[in-house]
Formats: structure tokens, C-alpha cells, sequence
């Protein structure tokens, strides 16, 4: 399990695979990207099956869960994943209030299908239901998700629940990572879901070193979030992360140039990773520590 | 008295109705849009007297307060406002020095009617006397308001004057928040005018902290001035505000959609609310506090 | 001499009347701008001899003097401001070094006139010796200014020439402040000559607090730099500037409306000003104080 | 060697030669541009081999050193430069792990040439050993440098090898100041090579402070980047720098104006240092210091 070791020798990337992704890794041939040291993080809502998935790449990625609404539905889906093999369980938790998609709503006066063909009860409804029930992760399930009751028991019940890793993904606070660990999880991924969730907060780079401070850096810390550079990644080594998750850069990739794309982005990521790490002197990662940065002019 | 009670339990909003929008609430039907929690805050200047918008809402609003030159109209006026079942007097206190009105001096250019039918002495008078005369609420009064005498002695006097709560409105520092406690006040409104007072001081939410931390939490303290989303208020809420007033966000909603509008643009900033509550993990009022915010990285 | 009395019940003004504006002053019915309170600073490369002015304006302006590069000469110079009435002699120290007037630089190149005609020596050479030779209070002296090899033993040598007040005009630092009242001023203006002297020094509202700590509020510390509002002028005072004085703003007013345009900048500092200082508590002078002002969300 | 000596009582400049500059210096009547206290810091890559800069500037200019990736070579290059009379060796270690050039990657497609013309294995391989080869210092030399392997021993072999003073060029932390002078070296200059190594690293002239503290002021520590007015040169030699390095400007003046626009961007970098030691009351080199200088308002 790549992601999980403290071994920090070896540089890790995890890639947050939504929907689109996921077809287009299982369609191309994709074992030539995934390097042993990267992992694929795979959303719930993918419009691909994880087995697939799995199979393509020549090795289970990490499973992302938006948690369904029962605790059937969610051991179903959860020994799944871990049938798949997947190595960790990732379940984000930056969305369960729902979400102000403001931009999404006003698109939406446009569009002139019928509401209810995807949303079952309400146009701006958060739960997507109707949608979720045509992805292959949710057959034989509601579709409903992220239940509004969840609280810190659920990471307990969780986490019994299956042999895989369990990291929360969308901690935002040094507070939030403690709690986590007492409740057992296996990780933290520092994370604002892109800056999706709620609004007005701390960028993660600015969150990470109070949460590697909290409960690092023995217990795994990944971080999200706007890392468009080999040299954002390295700050976010510097502070102290075991790992860095990419999102919009490999969709540019994806977008542009399908697979040569998405290969094109993570040599950038490495080229530039690479560069920095010698010119500041610290030409393997565990060399990477918090003097080689700055904050605002001063030692973080 | 809904906006009185120490209980914070429930969230309370209180919407600084002006005259234009007395009219709105007044014609149109307006019963649902007051929730038990709201209350809505009556300009002196309305064009609808407030018995009228007592019986159109079902219970009586805030009366907001200028003061009336003498004291004998303003003993008549707060009777009257006393009479009509309003729980709360706010006096208007940062305005009694007048206001520099650049942008609607230029527009006066434009203004082809006869000055001196609205204005008594002079077009750039502040005291609007003339035009005040047309008033509901200055009916058999002079018209005159705001005493250039007022000193922090008319506090106690006005107190002694009703059995309605006086808050000040316009406070923005600890200082006059002390001495507004001092000289009897029933709680404070941190308030700049929306930014149409004295220039280039502070926002109200930078200095709501200083305030509660001299007179508050016991002591209720408000605050209006730019609060445009639920997150907003729940930051309000979070320095200690006991409510948030919203002035221009409702006149959006009204200007554009009428009754509608107002409905809707409540909607929002209740829903907002609601999201951000839930993903702080302060579901309930009463849980929201000081942790949960920052300002400018650091703790407030 | 209402500039220097240590009595802070009057608002004091001074503008910072250059060549064109003793013109206008001279030419126009300027009996009425002038309130006992203000003060008319007169440049020495004035278009209308300092006699005129005084003679116009009922009583004689300050002297802002740029010494002339002879002792002989500033002698004469000075003995003529006194025989005039001058209360104060304002000796501008900021542009001993010259200046870097790029932008006139470039203008040059459009000027199509013989430069020899008023420079001397060269087209960009600071002295301009030639042209000053054709202004009134230059008449029998040679036209040259501002003694390159000027140090602090000048300052003693001025006070001894004249029985008029002697304050320095150019003062940007707390330390300079402290040598000129060693060596003898009675007063120092903090100024940066608007800007157009050294470059990339601090604003002179942000000089101000550590000269007014340095050496007031006995010894008189005035300003000037950017005031264009009553409120700008509330803060000064706020600080510990006995006055503020004021260049552009009148000269915009002057270029724009003549007379009037002067009076109504000055109308509108004034009520400006009133305004900020009822609306804070302050109504008279001698109540205006640090406690109402902030520098960057911190007391002063 | 008039960059050396710790005396700081002329001012010293250093101008950061290219290949361009370096043919320009050597075609045009040189002897009048470089007054005894400049300094020409002439690049590996020049187009203009260092024997005739010498001769045609009247005196050896200053060697900065892109070290040859093997020593056989590097010792053939540093015996030529010191034969040539070169007082100093400046080694650039800011390239070693390669640059981020993108601008000049997205250009190459509009390049029409045959890349392996001058690129010997890949167009965007950062080496350009073919096109060294064609240049004077490489005569004799395979013309590949920057070996990867480079580290502080390196310093020390360097040092052995000649009589020359020794540099490094592209220090920018106190720490490897420290390095820097423990390992041999002679001097350091703070440089970011113009901004265009590693990336997102801080201005030359935030780090100054920190490594003159650390290493200087006896041992000599140059400062390039960004100096573009002789206010810049003052601040820096107030921190503490014993001279100064400057590229774009004078290759503006040269692009525009050849060996005239030379000569006058160095007057005006001579005239604003002049004025601004004078109006700082600093009127020699020696005299000025950090007392004269803030940052972001504070004391240096």
C-alpha cells in the first residue's frame, strides 16, 4: 500500500479520478501512468466500476467514499472496494452539509431537460439520488448519500467495518485531525474539496502545518488543494505531508491531450519537483524539511 | 420580545426596514414572510406609520429611532411607538452630526424640481425638515430630527421616557459600548450606517470582537454592515452578536421580485447559515463560538 | 502669529501658496479667504513680491524660504521677509540635493523654446538660477538657490539673522526632528515636499506619531502631504500636528473656479472636519487625541 | 582588485555581462565606460573571448564561472581566465539542477531551425553543449557544464586551483552564506540570477540582511536583482552590501542607444545615488548605513 507507509524515501501522488477520469484510464492504456509511487484515488460516483478500474491500472486504487445514507448500503459498498482490493478507504466529509453550487444553479436555467428525470424530489436538491443510481458503484443501492446524522462514531463504525486503511478526507483544522485519530482512522487528507465546500476558509497549504504539528508526522497527512507546481508540492513536503492529491491539473491534461496529456502533466510535476529539491539541496525526500521554506518571510 | 432574550437559541435577524420597504411589507402580504425569529426594525422615516405595519406583520417591529429636535415631540413620538406595541426602541446616534452626501449632491444637479419644496432652508440641509413633514410618523410634530445637542445624558432620559428596551444604534468602539451600558442602554447596534456615517473607520465586523468583549455576552449586542451570506452571519454569531441586521440584501430581493425577492434573498442567507453550521459541526446555535473563526489567520 | 502660539483652541491651516497661486491671491478680493486661523505660506519663487501678498491679505504670510547659495544674499532675503511682517520663516531643507523630475524631463523634449534662455548652464540643471532672476523676491540677488554644502550649523545661523519664528520644512525623520530643535528651530513641518522630493520614503502621515513623540507637543510639529479630506486633517490633529497644511487642493479649486473655487475647498475642509469631530466625540480642538484613531487596526 | 578590498570608501558596481553586452563592450570605445571602482563580471558564455574584453576595457574583468562538468576541463578554463589577469572567479551555482524556462519553450515552436543543430540529444535538454562549443571560453572544452554532481567540496577544490579571489554566485539563505565561507570561498553574491532559477523564492533584497548578519561585514557580500534606481543601490549598500550587480538596465541602454545608452543608464544610476546619499544626510559611502533604511516601516 504506497500511501500508507511512512516510508517517505519515495515520492507519492494520489490523483482524485472523478467520473470522467475513471473512463478515460479504463479506455486508455493506462498501466504506463501509474508509477508504483502514485495512487489513483477513486471517486464513489465514478462512471467506472472499481474492479475495472483495478484491472486496468494492474493495481486496486484507493476507494473514495461518499458514504451512503444507511449502514447497509454502506457496508455493501465499502467490503466491495475492499473485495477489489482496494488498499485504503478514503471517506470525504467536506460535503455531508450539502453544498452552495451557485455557478451550477444559475447553468441550470439553460438546461432544458426535465428536472426530475435525474433529481427526485427538487431541482437544487443535494443529494443527486436519481443520478447516482445509473453508476456501477450504486447497483443494488438507494443512490442516497452523505446522511445528514453522521458525527465522530461513524469513523469508529467505519473502521471496524473493513480491513482497508481509513483515512478522512476534507479535515480543515489541527482540532478536526486529533479527532480523527482518537476515533481511529488511519489518515487524514487535509482537503477543502478544491475549495467546493465551505466557503471562506483557509487554503489547505495554510492548514497543513497546524494539522502536521497536531497529530504528525508519524500518522499520515495528505493534503489537496491547489498544487499546480513540482515546487508547490515540495512546500507541501517541507511542511510535512506524506503525499499530495492533484485534481484540475490532470483534467487540463485529460481535457486537452487525453493520455499524453494526463502523462504530460505528471512530468511537469516531476520535472519541476525535481529541479527544486536540488537546487535547494535536498536531492532525496527525506531530505525535504521545513527550513527550505518560508511563510509570508518567516520559518513556518 | 424576540430579539431581547439572552436565549440564543434561536437565531434572530432583524431586517433595517426604511420606508420604501414599509410600503412593500405593508401591501403585500406579509404575514409569512416574518418568521417568530426575525424581527424587523422600522425607520422613523417610514412611509407607512407603524401601526400599519404592526397589524400587517402581526406583531409589532422595532421602532427606529431619530430623534426629533425637542423633547417634547420626542416624548410624543416614543409614546406613540410604545403605544403601538413596539418591544424595542434602537436610537440612531451616528448620524446626529449630519452626513457628507457627495453622490447625491452631484445627482441634486440633475434634480429639476424646486429644492426648497422638500427643503426647508437650504438643498444640501441634512435635517430634511420639509420633507419629513409628509411623514406618517412626524404627523403634528415639526419635522426636525437629530439634536446637534446630544450628549450621552439624553440616554437616561430616554430610557426614563418608556418601558420599551432602548438599544443604541451606531456604536463602533468598546468605549461608547460602556458607556452606552453605563447610561442605561438595554443592549447596542455596532453599526457604521452601511458604511454612510463618519468615513474611513473600521467595518463592523472588525469591530464586533472589541464590543462583546467589553459589554457583551449578557449585554446584547448587534450588528449590521455588509453581512451578504449566511456565512457572514454565522462569523457574526460566532464573535458573539446576539443578531445580524440586513439592510440592502432584502432591498435586492424586493427591488427585483417584490415580496417574492425578500422571501427568497431570507432563503438564502438561512439556508447559507445552515450549511456553514453544519459543516463547523455547530449544528445549533448556541454551539457556535469564537473557535470557529479566524481573522486574517489568527485567532479572534 | 497664529501659527505658532501653543494654544490648540484654533484650527490652523496653512496653504502652501506657490508661484501661481500668490497671483491669484494678490489679484483677487482675498480678504475674505483668509480666517484668522490660517496661514498663508509664501514660496520665495513667488510671482508677486511677499509685500503685495501681506498688503492684500491684511497681514503678512509665512515665509518659505529657499536659502540663496550666499550668506549675503539670504541675509537680504531675509531681512526683506522681516521688514514685511512675516511671523515665520519656514525653511524648506528637502530639496537641498535637487530632484528627479523624470516626468518634466520628458516634457522637455517638446519644449521648443532655448533652454539657455532660463537655465544657465545646462537644461537639467536643479538651480534654475536664470529663471528666478526675473521673480520679485530675487531682485538684486543672483538668482542662485539651495547651498549644496548646507549642514545643521545654518539652522543656528538663520535664528540669529531674523527675530522671525524659524521652522524647517522638509523633516521626515523622528531623529531630524530632535536636531533641528537642538539646533535651534522653533518648529519643524513634516513634509516630503508633496511627494516630488526624496523618493520612496513613507507617507508624511506615517512619520508623524515618532515626531510628535520626538519633540511636541510644546515644540510645534505641523504636516502637509496628501491631506485632501477633513477627516485626513481630524487625524493629524489626532496624532499631535499642531497644523496641516494643504497645496494641491487649492490649486485645484483656484485652476477650476478662481476665488471661488479656493473658498470652497476651503468650505469644504472645514465642514469635513466639523463633521469627524462631532461624530467622534470631539467637538472642540483641544479633545482630539490619539485614543480616536488607528493606524492599521492598532492605536497609534 | 577594486571589488575586494574592504574598503568601502568608493562605490562599486559590478555589471553582469553577457554574450550580447560583451561583443558590444569590446566593438565600441570601452576605456570611458568603466571607471575604476565598476567592475565587469564577464559570463562563460560570452561571445567575446576574456582577452580582448581585458584589453579593450584597459583592465581584466571580473570571471563568472559556469563550471565545465568535468575538472580537467574546469582547470584548463580557470587557468585561462586567471592568465588573463582576472582578479576574480565567480562561481554560479544558482543552475546547477537546470531552469524552468517556459517562455522560451513555447517560443521554440515558432522556431523553424533544426533543434539538434545546436541541442545535442533534446531540444529542451538544459545543457546547450552544442552551442558552447562555437563559443571562445569553450574553445578546446567538450562545452558541456553545470556538472549535477556539484557540492561543497567543489569549493574548496576550486579555491586550490588558483589565485584568484573566489565568489559564489547565487547564495540566497544565511545558511549557505555560512557554507560559502567555511568551504574557501572569498565572497558571495545574493542572487536569484535575475529571478530565473528556482522559483517562488524571495527578492535578493529580503535576503540581504540576513546573510550580511550571518558572514558579513569583513567578508564581502555583493547583492544583485532588481536594482533599478540609485535608491535601490543606497538600500542596499545601507544593508550592508559591499557592491552591487546590475543586468536589464544596462542592457536596455545598450539595445537602445549601443554604447552612448550604456554610458547614460550608468550616469543616472551615479546621479539618483548621489541625491539620495545627500538628502539622507550620508554624502560618502562609508557613511551610510541601516539606520537610514525600513522595511514595511520598520528598522532593518
Amino acid at each position: 500500500m504506497p500511501a500508507m507507509t511512512s516510508d517517505r524515501r519515495r515520492f507519492l501522488r494520489f490523483l482524485a479520478a472523478g467520473p470522467l477520469a475513471a473512463r478515460a484510464w479504463a479506455q486508455d492504456a493506462v498501466l504506463t501512468i501509474t508509477r508504483p509511487e502514485d495512487a489513483l484515488n477513486l471517486s464513489t460516483v465514478t462512471s467506472v466500476a472499481v474492479e475495472e478500474v483495478g484491472k486496468a491500472l494492474g493495481t486496486a486504487p484507493w476507494y473514495q467514499l461518499y458514504m451512503p445514507t444507511t449502514w447497509d448500503d454502506t457496508a455493501k459498498m465499502v467490503k466491495r472496494a475492499e473485495a477489489a482490493g482496494c488498499p485504503v478507504l478514503a471517506w470525504t466529509i467536506d460535503l455531508l452539509a450539502g453544498r452552495n453550487t451557485e455557478t451550477a444553479t444559475r447553468f441550470s436555467r439553460a438546461d432544458q431537460r426535465d428536472c426530475l428525470t435525474c433529481h427526485a424530489t427538487s431541482p437544487t436538491a443535494g443529494a443527486n439520488t436519481q443520478s447516482n443510481r445509473g453508476k456501477p458503484m450504486f447497483a443494488g443501492l438507494s443512490g442516497s448519500m452523505n446522511p445528514p446524522g453522521a458525527n465522530w462514531s461513524y469513523v469508529e463504525r467505519l473502521k471496524k467495518m473493513t480491513r482497508m486503511k481509513l483515512v478522512l478526507k476534507g479535515i480543515d483544522t489541527a482540532e478536526d485531525a486529533r479527532l480523527a485519530r482518537e476515533h481511529g482512522a488511519d489518515g487524514v487528507i487535509v482537503s477543502n474539496h478544491g475549495g467546493r465546500a465551505t466557503e471562506t476558509g483557509r487554503g489547505t497549504v495554510d492548514i497543513l502545518p497546524e494539522v502536521v504539528d497536531a497529530v504528525g508526522p508519524q500518522f499520515p497527512v495528505f493534503v489537496d488543494g491547489g498544487f499546480r507546481r513540482g515546487s508547490d508540492v515540495y512546500k507541501a513536503l517541507a511542511i510535512g505531508a506524506r503525499a499530495v492529491g492533484i485534481g484540475r491539473p490532470y483534467i487540463y491534461g485529460l481535457s486537452a491531450f487525453g493520455q499524453e496529456g494526463v502523462e504530460r502533466v505528471l512530468d511537469i510535476f516531476r520535472a519541476e519537483l525535481t529541479l527544486t529539491m536540488r537546487q535547494c539541496g535536498t536531492p532525496s525526500i527525506p531530505q525535504i524539511s521545513r527550513p527550505s521554506i518560508l511563510r509570508t518571510g518567516a520559518r513556518v
